[in-house]
């Protein structure tokens, strides 16, 4: 696997100059995730004179730019399309036309530009057009009409597998198919960085079965667990019955954001044959609240994973065109309730790069798209759980507590995550907080962050 | 497995009395499907004066009754939140609020009536009030936000195990769970009634290995099968982390109709382990136009099946209150190009009886629901194939022309079905239109049907 990203990216453009300055000065500091180059894109929640209603906004150091506002000020009054798009409550309409992609990266970098005129012109009116993101109640930025998850990581494939069919880890069909189910739509939702910044999962109930029982019970599942995932928002969307050619797939995949699928695994392994998960999946999905768009991510594009000793290449509407991998790290961090209440900080538990992924997002979104189904812009298709090929970078706890099978076939007793307090984990606890985090760096080039996503584990009603 | 419906059925109420007339007079014809014991509520594409906007309708007879007109002409205009629903373009408010159902039907069946004091003045403007159903251009009735299919029939699971996995057909779980997967939304498309009456289904590509080939091949499906399925839409929503209690299904179910779960059996074979199928699913979903309630269907309720020797119990979460089974008949038809071209009618391929899923409508939103997962007003949760004890009432070509496993455990050569034409089908051929219907009959009662589903296979872009 190449480790540098190919040198001539023509997807990079001066809107990545690392030179670029804002007047909002804490996009200046090299360590933010949202410096100018960066642009995340948000929605929240505005009262406007006893008005409740939604805004577009744009996370910049650690304010965000609203633009709802802006678009009343008049900021947009020369761009009719331009003033629609941001003055909408949501970013589907922008996701639906990669035309006015690089329009709107370009006028918002303009607007936040230290140097630039309309960014000498904003300053002066900086409180009203920005709120510090720690006191915004960030919102979905999308409308996510369907949901699905892929399985691209064929380390996580090959873990789960060993423990789910020992005989039979990696199914025939992995290294040719981009693994993939329907998630449920309705119960997404995301935190992670604005106001009230962490969302509560209440743990889940389902059947179980001991493998030692004879028959399942219902009660609160034991074995609860997240997974770190990168979701890709459609951009534009393709018509019932068209495929999407390899070549096109740029204009249809948008942005990005982190996921966490939180995963009930005692009631996915009695469940999840032969239909797949369903009820250890659905009862919540949380995403970090920034898109970070495709754009943004031009430097850190790299080459999809090369294929190793007697892997197939992929049939070939799988292949082609530019570079599809993309290089940001991953981590995830857990603070149990004790050491909330103890005043830690929350603890790393794995890291892991996106770029290590067996399947990019573009063939993702090409293989969702060749029977015809129809994307719709704004969609989500997460990657599945990003694991690497050592320990360290396993995206979930089934993987990370796993020791390998013993002799019998069967795993070994997991090793638990020991933390600062002296408590230990196999699977999450009530009161554990889940915080992942995202982010790509490359030499010559600002930092882009992804943010964060939070979660809480609430006791089983 | 009782075969009357209980006779004392609380569900039952004046608006089901057989003797009940319509001044739409086809509404009379005991062969309708839609008496004015029904009111299946429908919604169409209208245009008034050069605007497009969609109306509500509920078809009576050959008539459809245009809602939306009747507002504009303050027929409602006594009660604000009945007009306020009526002018909408999807059912999905009436769904969120389970006690205008019996607002609704009641002042909807008074309006038809040939004996009412409004019945005699809306049919002094019946040329503005009806429009012919053939020359309706029906669309969606609900807007669909997560779609989820079940697997209900243990006949079904039992057929298609014993073709997928000859050594273990129907496993563990399957009589303790209601198993079931979420689909794709954006795909579901309705035809079957209206002006158009048909869907064009384009026949998909995919991913297909050979038994004996190396590595798999991207072209064509050549296993395009339907699947015959009953949908119910969810009624009143439930809150994420909020289970649905047993006892109160009624109110998170509002209606049903026909689906057709279009299925490409070559690419489902290769791609559906371990995460369930995909693109053999999601290319196209048809739905039939009407939305039939429960309250129509309260005469056609019956037990659910029983268990037989050695069945379990469903655990206590899935078990109680009224009578959760539904009488309703079933059938396939089959019309090739050829017989098109010909001037031939459809030819009944199978009929089956949705008394005899394993699982009730009920038991599959409450289960669907009891990991916290929050339903939504509108959301459609399909029945999985329809398919009984005997061969005639399978509900697909793959178990319709399976003719059993030999000695080697492999299944025998397919046995095609013959058209009048000479034609012989073992799974769909370009331009074969599929035609569903349903109907529910009971000695002392009115029919009520749920209208036919159509779809036409188009060829292979």
């Amino acid at each position: 696997m190449s480790s540098t990203p190919s040198a001539s990216n023509a997807l990079v453009n001066a809107t990545h100059d690392p030179g670029l300055k804002s007047w909002v000065e804490s996009a200046n500091d090299p360590a933010t995730d949202f410096p100018i180059q960066n642009l995340a894109l948000c929605a929240f929640h505005a009262e406007h004179n006893g008005h409740a209603h939604d805004h577009l906004g744009v996370v910049i150091g650690d304010q965000v730019l609203d633009l709802g506002t802006l678009v009343g000020a008049g900021v947009f009054a020369d761009d009719e399309a331009l003033a629609y798009l941001m003055h909408l409550p949501r970013w589907n309409m922008l996701a639906s036309a990669p035309k006015y992609w690089p329009v709107v990266r370009s006028r918002i970098q303009s607007l936040l530009n230290a140097e630039s005129h309309a960014g000498q012109q904003l300053r002066r009116v900086r409180a009203k057009a920005l709120r510090p993101l720690s006191q915004t109640p960030l919102v979905m930025p999308m409308h996510i009409g369907d949901y699905t998850d892929f399985y691209a990581s064929i380390h996580h494939a090959t873990n789960v597998g060993a423990m789910f069919r020992p005989d039979n880890p990696l199914l025939p069909n992995y290294r040719h198919v981009p693994i993939g189910y329907h998630g449920r739509a309705s119960s997404i939702t995301t935190a992670g960085g604005g106001a009230g910044d962490t969302t509560s999962v209440r743990r889940p109930k389902g059947q179980t079965k001991a493998d030692d029982a004879a028959a399942p019970t219902f009660g609160p599942c034991k074995m609860l667990d997240y997974e770190m995932e990168l979701g890709a928002y459609i951009g534009a969307g393709n018509a019932m019955g068209d495929a999407i050619p390899f070549d096109q797939a740029a204009q249809h995949l948008f942005g990005v954001c982190l996921v966490n699928d939180w995963s009930a695994r005692d009631v996915q392994k009695w469940e999840y044959q032969p239909l797949g998960p369903f009820l250890a999946k659905n009862f919540a999905t949380t995403l970090s609240p920034m898109i970070v768009t495709m754009e943004a991510l031009a430097p850190f594009r790299v080459p999809g994973p090369e294929r190793g000793e007697g892997d197939p290449q992929p049939l070939e509407y799988l292949r082609g065109g530019e570079n599809w991998g993309l290089d940001i790290k991953v981590e995830v961090w857990l603070r149990s309730e004790q050491m909330r209440e103890r005043g830690m900080s929350p603890v790393m538990l794995s890291r892991g790069n996106f770029r290590h992924m067996y399947w990019t997002v573009a063939q993702m979104v090409v293989h969702h798209a060749s029977n015809g189904c129809n994307m719709v812009p704004g969609d989500l298709i997460a990657s599945g759980t990003i694991s690497g090929p050592d320990k360290a970078s396993r995206g979930c706890l089934l993987e990370l507590t796993w020791d390998g099978n013993g002799p019998d076939g069967k795993p070994k007793p997991r090793v638990p995550v020991h933390l600062p307090t002296g408590e230990t984990r196999t699977f999450l606890a009530d009161g554990d907080e889940v915080i992942m985090k995202g982010y790509a760096e490359r030499e010559g080039y600002r930092r882009i962050g992804l943010g964060e996503c939070r979660g809480r584990i609430e006791p089983a009603a």
